[in-house]
């Protein structure tokens, strides 16, 4: 097994197209696979493959695979062979958001948003003020946001999404104990930069933030975050939505390779 | 003329809502005033303000000002009473992003979170692998979005939104010789942590961070960017979007006082 993806030399030469398979574990070189009706679709109606058109397939666990399309059945179904295997490389910090949902489009943004930003886990929270939501389907359609994003961004390995909890909830999950570094996003709170100089050294591969609603956190709820160890952070001089606060906190973390 | 809105000892009251009424230069205290109807419906419908409610009222300038409302006519038109005056700080660094249109809702997204974000000017840029973008009314339903994300997350002071324009005719404008740390957001370029290091200490109150389109820049003009003086800077392992490269840029930089 090789990781050929992230190290090839020429930069500049347009790298594959990626698609969706999962999972690669058990396959070989020279194994044949088909690809489902959804990514089949994409890579023929809209990214126009053909037989003998060399593709990137990856699982989101980190396994990827180098494949060449070697037969188009009349139905549409693509058959590959897979050429090379290899593996995405783990990111060496694990940045874990808790959010509040925003409403409607803009939680499918945010998961976009925070995929390429290479966010290693999500948990949808539920807080006092946070809007009612509902619907079937929706973490379904997350996860498929969050296979497409990864597919365009080039992430090997999905984000972990989990089913949505009520902040007391998760709290008890999570523990007091637990080690990382913990900031709530509040535009009341200390500067990010003096947060950063502030995380403890043995807790900086792990940094958990949590975004509230839109009308903010209760003081309650405030309360306990800070028992649960979790320092009010400001990014910037403004009111950030909750999507863009997500994103923000991500951002600022993916530019630096330490806390 | 005070500046009591980023004074005020209690941070946790909330804080009043905010309306733009512009300009309110030559406006003193006890002035009176009407707003516009698209914001006296967002008063009294969304806010469900009357008469006696105290609102902040800013031009997007930098003016603030505390107000009442003193009278609401049969026709919904809203009479304020200026009680005090203030002004927003100005920003001490200014980030000016110039960037490809992405498709439909995404730049309206983008716009919004740039201006939370305290981005100083954005300039939209044509290149050569961009969408065809057309639509008269695109500028003015662009400015509506800044005005409402400045309400929203009580930024004083709009950013400057130019035409869109040419690279060419932009890389025109701007010259070679202007000052400023030049920043081209590339997959392949350093890290985005060596630039931040690299950028020199005289050009660091000014930062133009250039995002291309969905494609990529040609190689013509990621040759031209560099002749002006851009440097290829990577945030984060993935590739990108448009309005996520711009956001992270904007995100990481307001997450610092100094480059």
């Amino acid at each position: 097994m090789s990781t050929w993806i992230h190290h090839c030399g020429e930069r500049d030469v347009k790298r594959p197209d990626r698609f969706f398979f999962e999972p690669l574990e058990q396959f070989s070189e020279g194994d044949r696979l088909e690809l489902d009706s959804r990514e089949a679709a994409h890579a023929q109606r809209v990214k126009r493959h053909g037989v003998g058109s060399e593709v990137e397939l990856f699982d989101g666990h980190g396994r990827v695979a180098r494949a060449l399309i070697d037969a188009v059945s009349r139905r549409g179904e693509l058959s590959l062979r897979i050429v090379e295997l290899g593996r995405s490389p783990r990111p060496e910090r694990r940045v874990w958001i808790a959010t509040a949902v925003p409403k409607g489009d803009r939680m499918e943004t945010m998961l976009d948003m925070l995929t390429q930003l290479g966010v290693f886990r999500l948990t949808p929270v539920v807080f006092a003020r946070s809007a009612a939501q509902s619907g079937p389907g929706r973490q379904k359609r997350w996860r498929r946001v969050l296979v497409e994003s990864c597919k365009q961004s080039r992430r090997g390995i999905l984000p972990r999404l989990d089913e949505p909890r009520s902040l007391s909830e998760w709290l008890g999950e999570i523990g007091v104990a637990a080690s990382g570094t913990r900031w709530l996003a509040d535009p009341d709170g200390m500067s990010y930069e003096r947060a950063r100089a502030d995380a403890e050294p043995g807790r900086r591969t792990e940094v958990l933030v949590v975004v509230g609603p839109e009308g903010g956190v209760t003081s309650a709820e405030k309360r306990d975050l800070i028992e649960f160890g979790f320092t009010p952070v400001a990014l910037g001089d403004h009111v950030l939505r909750v999507e863009t606060a997500a994103v923000a906190f991500a951002a600022a973390l993916a530019s630096v390779s330490e806390l």
